[in-house]
């Protein structure tokens, strides 16, 4: 059985790539999605596509849009949606993101550094695993996947 | 991963033909789905099977029949469903199948011209992305498929 | 038992004072919702409230957003939805209305003049009954809540 | 018709208050719901009934929960969500209830000050209105339940 | 705590009343609703209101366009569903009624004389319980409202 | 795309074979699933493998669990449910199917000789097609799937 | 705001009247609902309405049904539900409920004495709390209703 | 057409072992799914990857959390969900399970001993099937997949 795993949250770090690595070693039948993580890509899209705006707020707004376009799409085909939380940034779209995955059911994992337990709590407790590394997300896929315990 | 789009709207021009041979020019992992384009058999599918009417008010009504359990079918299997407003015609079928697509939670994209932004105003603000062009379509699905933005 | 009519669609005759009237006069339990009917205002409650927009179609975006807030709660609330469509303009958004409610599932009445039979077909197809004036809504209403045929 | 509004987020201000206020002295029909705005009391709600807790982590793992069963009975029993966005602090569950609520087709409105549009670029779009006032979330609510806009 | 109970099914017989009788002499808190049980209204209900058709295949549309306004409505509001089989008559539409509600996750009781029994099983099979006299569904209502068991 | 075609109804003829023979022939990329349409297995299979039922109602009580595990999978991966009425037997697994489909929102064909037009008017105004033949069956698959026409 | 709240589970204590006498001296806005829990009535509801079985099996069957009725719909209707484990046999139809409103959505809190807290990790994982006493579940509602700590 | 099982339950005899040789001897298009069922593993699996916990009950949770990770996909999944009760143990997981994949609207066979049958009488009456032996369960899916009865 193969399984779809979207990694929402934080762009600034590898912790995608160590998951995939990790999971890629380990031969785990699954597939990763992601939103696009190249920040000015990210954030230019609307306009790049569909025409320069004079305000932000509306330049920002066509941006947005388009990358829900793949969000949404991805997150609901997702069997389990991983978040990460930085030490940087606000990152309220990886928040918004945790929510509407467990609105619609999906099972979540929520990576973040202890440092933040506090501000998560409410994040944390609607998840139903909360990892500090994604070398834990990478044995939480393993174990769920195959029954395997680490060594 | 394989992205499913439906093609809603307008018959008169050659827009899909332009995003398909777009969206197979960059080799986009996509299928297309659309209604049945032949204005004629689409009139006529209704009557052609099950047998005329001599009410016109009828015969439009066998063929709506028809043509919905291909369409909602097809609606209900997209990832994203665009919706393209000509410059003729009423084209309620176009706006009542977005709004069907809203109501699903289907992720949307309207292609109009500039001319229709204020009719279309309520239609527009329930997609993601409103777009002017098909090859705008074909640049927004490269950029949700692989990030890639324009040139 | 209370019945909640949601009227949509075309907002330059008194169609809808004709079915208050004459579900009033019949002392029918119903509750009528409907979008705001006042066109200036619907079409600036956005930029009044939220501020100014130089580009006209975030000033439309603005004011669909903040009447969606309605819209779609009260058709999510209804019972039945009623949509008109009139002889003038392009009337997408009462299409577009008309698709949503039935992709939720909502019990339909469409209303409208004989010449737009053809290019309403689709929409027809969705609903429950097609009417051509607004007192046979008010003769649909009498039979479904108590049962009475005309006269 | 009654409107319930649930207010969500910033705990810190008195945004809920001038809200209040303000559709009152309108005589909107209009009840309101919140989290426990008592910070102190929101933290410590899980142990203070549940008993006490050694490790932090499960201390507020306990009030969140708790808490939750406040939060999400009434997120699903509103028809407008507002997200308020403060100038301090993570607010990650204020952005957790906006992807939640969006996710459930709830209408939203978030409020933030300008000086966070880019940040909460992919929120705001999930809104049908953004305001940067809560006398704009009293106007909002006056025109969707009434069509009366601002003097 | 009320219920409302959906009436489907049998209109030659007063099953009904007999029911209606039953639950008010023991004062139980329910409502009942049923489809219009005239069978002449019922069946002109749509050319009567909206014009008279030639094609009696399109006569029965209308009609059954307008009833269904009425019961899918009160089958969509009902905690409970009954649905009675008769000794006559294909009834096909109570069977129809009985597969919308199953589909629906709405509590079933199928009344039926025991000859039936065989060629409704699948029918009996989606139902919480299966009664042969009006007077048992009394019973059961009373049972399931108040604990009461009879005598 | 390939599409899945549910045949629900009478099994006294050998209409299921037409519609798949005449799908072949075409070279239609569909699926058909149905019920077991051996009368004394789909009668018996709950006794035979669950142990014997001195009481009637339960022998077949148990079969029709045993037949629903089968069919409610069946029905609920179908694109397309085509329901069968013949002219022997109450048949009201027929109709309870359509009904059931109808709730979950499945495109339906109902199938049947005029002669049961009045009794099914209910059936048949939940569907979006309604023929007599099942070369008909075979015509809609053909247009819906390849807009093709007859002839 | 009024709460409903459904009280599943253990009927061979009292702690349905602590939690009701408890939110009744605090005048907490809340109605109650639960299964019957009159053991004997609870077994022999089917059969005494519905007529003896000979086979134990159908005996329950029959019971089960009609407890059904019951104990889905106030489920269904409840903002919270709570789950008592007592020390005495096997609960099934307790977990079966916890499990049934975990998957509605329903918040849940679990009320049982600390030693079962290992056989119950599954499901006290899926509830928002969890609790030894009755005395703490009025707190909780007091919390969760007024934002009232104790003492 | 290919259908998906999950095996929830009991974990301390072969009867996972004994369907799928079962259904692997009569070449059945099934895949099976199943918690994991090596008891040390699905007890530590929370601290053996995310860390240890000096208290058993969220020792207990972190375990929970992670296996519901596997469980509540893997049950989201199936077409139809068996539910093996054994006879030792609480297994309150299972019974669990078994009201999650009902209220989900799965299709579900109870197996279990006689001597349970009056203590699962709930958890019978919301399953399809009731069977005592893993062999039943390998007939059971023989017919409803190819319409086969034992010999």
């Amino acid at each position: 059985m193969h399984w779809t795993i979207y990694l929402s949250g934080e762009i600034h770090t590898d912790w995608r790539e160590v998951i995939q690595a990790g999971t890629s070693a380990r031969s785990l039948p699954v597939s990763f999605a992601a939103p696009v993580t190249d920040h000015t890509a990210s954030d230019d899209c609307g306009v790049a596509i569909l025409g320069p705006e004079d305000n932000r707020f509306w330049h920002d707004r066509k941006g947005a849009g388009v990358n829900a376009l793949r969000t949404r799409t991805l997150i609901e085909r997702a069997d389990i949606v991983v978040v990460r939380f930085g030490t940087q940034y606000k990152q309220w779209n990886a928040a918004f993101d945790a929510g509407y995955a467990a609105a619609l059911g999906k099972s979540l994992i929520i990576l973040h550094p202890p440092e933040h337990a506090h501000a998560l709590k409410e994040v944390d407790a609607a998840a139903q695993a909360v990892a500090e590394t994604p070398e834990q997300v990478v044995e939480i896929l393993d174990y769920v996947i195959n029954g395997a315990l680490p060594g």
